[in-house]
């Protein structure tokens, strides 16, 4: 049975994980019959957005592994304790949190550093030779976590000529695709998807979601 | 084009909406068609609770309106902007905040009352003969909003004796019935399904929600 670990970064699209990605994430991993854990650093959101007004909420912080643990429904560990040699697969769901908490990118673009607990499991996830899954704007922690590996990735962006230009600058080979396509790059066992970044409803977004994860657990099982 | 509201109550299983329900019931009703309005009522929800350990998180409060948005994506509205005339169907998905947040059945059981506006909400759309549908625990919703109503209406109610017991006592009429069914009370229009109360899975509970909004479109249609 396929092994599949997804990373998640709080919960709620403008300060965490965005909810449906992880949602669909889930949904396809358990009915292509993969085992799934899911994990999230235990350390404080960049901080904490209003989803109704947009504003940021003064004086309150969230926990990323807490908040996680709603899309979770409890079932989550700490990403300190996922080990490259335990799983098949690492997912990264999107959500502003991606590039808030899980690396620096919504506010350093292309000198952002990830969160060194996600720095090091990207890191081993590729070293080993597991499959890599980066969904919406998550393709910005694997730059961000791999700017002083070796190795050269290709990753979707969506259709933002910064945010291209900014993984460019962080070394990554950025590759056109709409929210139907996955990417793959084979060298690296990384799959790559636009989702919200493109899609404009849940059933659009499911498509992505669905082909990335059917995608990812077939590597997993070559 | 059918027209649904659905009412959220919070952001997580354990003190609001059910998050995997929600999000399921919003890709259902897209892929049926129908145009979708998250609403919530805009008040406090009883509780926090740390989904990671369960503990009720002391002197911290959130809103139900604010935390459901990040469900909706913020594309939400107050609950008391949602009128019967406008809708064809009403739908709550489940999670403790049905219990906690839109009635109180989780602390009073057969003495449980709901919020001023949810009741209204679903008397309105009832006595409009609009379309009901409730997953998981929310028939408790049903069952203290219609309470001194003179409608007697069928629900699912998982298998626990105690939540049967307790809205046969409300004036409810329960059925059993497996996560993979729904019941359909035709007299009041109402459809219910007992979605995690009995669903073991992601993918089990899709099941039910599918076959619940299916039928709930259809019976707009009709």
């Amino acid at each position: 049975m396929v092994r599949v670990a997804v990373c998640l970064a709080g919960c709620g699209v403008k300060d965490g994980s965005e909810i449906h990605e992880a949602v669909l994430t889930l949904l396809s991993l358990q009915r292509a019959g993969a085992t799934v854990q899911c994990c999230a650093p235990d350390a404080d959101q960049m901080h904490v957005v209003n989803h109704l007004t947009d504003e940021v909420v003064e004086g309150e912080s969230r926990n990323m592994l807490q908040e996680s643990a709603r899309i979770a429904r409890g079932e989550i560990v700490p990403l300190s304790e996922i080990f490259a040699a335990d799983y098949d697969a690492l997912i990264f769901p999107g959500g502003f949190g991606a590039a808030k908490n899980l690396c620096d990118f919504a506010v350093a673009g292309a000198d952002a550093v990830a969160h060194p607990e996600v720095k090091s499991a990207i890191c081993n996830f590729l070293d080993d030779a597991k499959v890599l899954g980066f969904i919406c704007i998550a393709p910005a922690i694997a730059a961000s976590a791999l700017r002083d590996h070796h190795a050269v990735v290709e990753l979707t962006a969506g259709n933002c000529p910064d945010t291209h230009g900014a993984l460019n600058e962080m070394g990554v080979k950025t590759i056109d695709c709409d929210y139907t396509q996955i990417h793959v790059d084979t060298q690296n066992k990384i799959v790559s998807t636009p989702a919200y970044m493109l899609a404009e409803n849940i059933n659009q977004l499911a498509v992505g979601v669905d082909a990335l994860v059917s995608k990812v657990v077939d590597m997993c099982n070559e």
